[in-house]
C-alpha cells in the first residue's frame, strides 16, 4: 500500500510511523525540502498548485490524503483524477471555510456559537446586535492556532478594530463568543463502508489559542457527554461522506457541548492516542483511507499530552517521568512553534497531576 | 541523537521506528541494498570486513549498535575506534560463541545444559557420556533459527552423525538435551550507569527451531520464577558490563530454569513490548545505549505475539482481529522466512486464545 500525503509536516510524519509497521509506504508533497515528514519517506518538493508536480507525486499511490486542511481544494480536486483522495473534496472544501462548516453544523442541528458573514467591515457594529457581545472576528479562511482573530468586547471598541481587518469581501466570519467552561475534543474515525469509532473525549487546554495540553478520556466526562459528542461527529461525517480520521472541537456549557470547529484530518488533541490507545489516530486514519477494518479506540489509562513549543527539553528531563514519552518532529527550533509533544500514560489517572508538572517544568512553553 | 547501526534486518527497523519519534536518527551498514531498514534510515550498502566502509559509516554517529550477534568481533573493534558502540565488544566476543557463553553461565553459578566442546567429530560417541543422552551437537557459531543443529538420540546414532559434522576443528559443541516443560525469555535492559530494567517473562514457542508464538506475562509465572530470572540476566548483564538490551532464553523445568541462551541485542521474543509495555524494548536499547533513563517494562494487559512466516496475510483478516496489530518488515516472501508478525493485546487475557486461533488461521506459519 503506497500512501501519498499532500503536506510533510509532523501529522504526515506521524502517518507514517503509524503506516510502516504496517508495511505502508509513504511519498509527502510539501513546498519546503526541510519538511519533517522527509525523514520517513519520499518527498517531493514542489507546490500544490502544480499540476504537472501533483501528476508525478500520483504516479504508483494507492490512495492519497492530506495533513492540512489548508490544502487548495483545487489540488485536492486535481489529484482526484489521478488516485483516490480521502477525505474528499466535499469535506475537505466545506470545513476549510468557517462559515460552510458552520452553517453545515446549524443545518444538522448541532449546537453552535452564534455567527453571521462579515463581509465588510464596516457592518462590524451592527452585526454584533445578531451574535451579542462579546464577538469574534475570524477569517474565515487559513486562520490556524488562534491566529487572524480579533475579540470584540464592547460597540466602542468596533471602529478601532474594523480598521485593522483585512479590506477583502467575503472573507470574515462575526461569531458570538461562548463562555464556555472547558474545551473537549472528539477524534472519530470513519472507514470506506461507512463503520465509525470513536475515541474518548480529550479535555483540552489553549492558550494564546494554542493547544497547551490534552488529557484524555476527558476528567469527569459522563457516558451521556460522549454520546452527544459522538451522535454530532455522526451526523456531520455522515453528511460529508466522510472517509479518514476527523476533529471536532467542541465547547462544553452547563452540561452542554457546542461544536466550535471540524478539522478534516488527524488532530494535535488525538496525539495521546499513540501510547494511550490501542489503536492510534494515525493508524485509524490509514486503516480508513485504505478500506481496512477500523482498530479498537479504547484508552488505556488515563494520558496527557503536553505540546513543546520553541526550543526541545533535554531528554533526560522528559525520559525520567514515569510513563513519559518523548516525541520530537525534526523541526528547527523557533519561539512558540510546535515542535514536538510528551506524551504521558497513567493507570488510574491518580498521579497523572504530578507527572503534568514535572513535564511543565521540563518543557516550559515558551 | 544520529545512531548507527550494524545490520538493516527487521530489528534494526523497528529500532528506528522506536527513535524517530524522539528526534533520533538511524544509518545502517549491511551488504543488502534491499535491507527492510533502509526506508526508515540512511543505508549504506558495504561489506562489515571493508575498513573503509566502516570509517565512513561512523563518521557523525553519537553511538552504534548491532542488531545481530553474528557481525563480527573485528568490524565491532574497528568501529569503536571511531564511535562508541553499545553493547560492547567483550559482550559480543563471549556471546557470540556458544563455548563462551556456557562457559560464563556457567561460571557464574547459573544453571544451563551440561556440555562439553567437540573438537573432532570422532570423539562424539565418548563425549555423550559428559553430557548424557539425548544431546545435542551445535555449531558454536553462527547458528540461529535452529539452523546447523543435530540430535543425538543414542549411541548407534553418533556415527552417522560424526559424518555429517563439519570437518574444522573447535567449531562444535555438545549439549546435553534438556527436556523442558516450556521455554521462557526475559528481556533485560541495562543503562549506562548500571541500572536495570526488566520486562516480565515471556512463554515461547519454537516449531523446526524457529519461534512461533509468545505470551507476555507468561501465563502461571509466579514472582519467584521471575525473580531467579531478572537475578541471572543482572548476573550476566553485570559481568559483561552491558549496555543495551539483552535476551535471555530459558528452559523451565519443574520450576527451575536453565539458561539456553543468551543474545546481546533486541529480541523476536520481546516484539510484544511494541504494543504491550509501557515502553518498548526498541525504545529502551536506545534509551540505554543513548545514555538516557530507562522507561517503564509494565506489561499493558496480557499479549501474544505470532511470528509472519512466508507471505504475507491479507491486512483486513488480521486486523479486523480485535486488539491485532499487524507489522510487515517489507522483506520478499520466502517459504520459511520471517517478514513480520501480528501483535494482540488483551486486557486481562481471557480472550487471548481465541485471538491467537484467528491470528493462526490467517497467517498460517507455513
Amino acid at each position: 500500500m503506497k500512501v501519498g500525503v499532500l503536506g510533510g509536516g509532523q501529522l504526515g510524519r506521524m502517518l507514517a510511523l503509524a503506516g510502516i509497521p504496517m508495511g505502508f509506504g509513504f511519498r509527502f508533497l510539501d513546498p519546503d525540502g526541510a519538511a519533517p515528514a522527509g525523514h520517513v519517506g519520499e518527498l517531493h518538493v514542489g507546490s500544490y498548485e502544480d499540476r504537472a508536480a501533483l501528476s508525478n507525486f500520483a504516479t504508483g499511490l494507492d490512495v492519497a490524503t492530506f495533513e492540512f486542511e489548508n490544502v487548495p481544494a483545487k489540488s485536492v480536486l486535481a489529484l482526484g483524477g489521478y488516485v483516490l483522495v480521502y477525505p474528499g473534496l466535499v469535506a475537505l472544501d466545506q470545513l476549510q471555510d468557517r462559515l460552510s462548516e458552520k452553517t453545515l453544523i446549524r443545518s444538522l442541528g448541532i449546537p453552535t456559537a452564534e455567527f453571521v458573514p462579515l463581509n465588510s467591515a464596516g457592518d462590524l457594529r451592527s452585526l454584533t446586535g445578531l451574535v451579542g457581545l462579546p464577538a469574534v472576528v475570524k477569517t474565515r479562511r487559513f486562520g490556524y492556532d488562534g491566529k487572524d482573530q480579533w475579540v470584540v468586547r464592547s460597540e466602542e471598541e468596533c471602529e478601532a478594530i474594523a480598521r485593522h481587518l483585512p479590506a477583502s469581501p467575503d472573507t470574515l466570519i462575526l461569531e458570538g463568543f461562548v463562555d464556555f467552561e472547558r474545551e473537549v475534543s472528539l477524534i472519530a474515525a470513519r472507514g470506506r463502508r461507512g463503520e465509525m469509532a470513536f475515541y474518548p473525549l480529550a479535555e483540552n487546554l489553549h492558550l494564546g489559542g494554542i493547544l497547551r495540553r490534552s488529557i484524555a478520556p476527558a476528567p469527569g466526562a459522563t457516558a451521556a457527554l460522549q454520546q452527544t459528542a459522538e451522535r454530532y461527529a455522526r451526523q456531520i461525517a455522515e453528511e460529508l461522506e466522510y472517509v479518514g480520521v476527523l476533529a471536532v472541537e467542541l465547547f462544553e456549557r452547563a452540561g452542554e457541548l457546542l461544536v466550535n470547529e471540524v478539522a478534516p484530518r488527524v488532530h494535535n488533541s488525538g496525539h495521546w492516542t499513540i501510547e494511550g490507545a490501542e489503536t492510534s489516530q494515525f493508524e485509524n486514519h490509514l486503516r480508513a483511507i485504505s478500506g481496512l477494518p477500523l482498530g479498537s479506540t479504547a484508552a488505556r489509562g488515563v494520558s496527557a499530552m503536553w505540546n513543546v513549543l520553541g526550543s526541545p527539553p533535554a531528554a533526560e528531563s522528559i525520559l525520567e517521568i514515569p510513563g513519559a514519552h518523548l516525541h520530537l518532529y525534526g523541526k528547527a527550533p523557533r519561539a512558540g512553534r510546535k515542535i514536538g509533544h510528551v506524551t504521558v500514560v497513567s493507570t488510574d489517572g491518580s498521579d497523572l497531576a504530578e507527572r503534568i508538572e514535572r513535564i511543565a517544568a521540563a518543557a516550559p512553553q515558551t
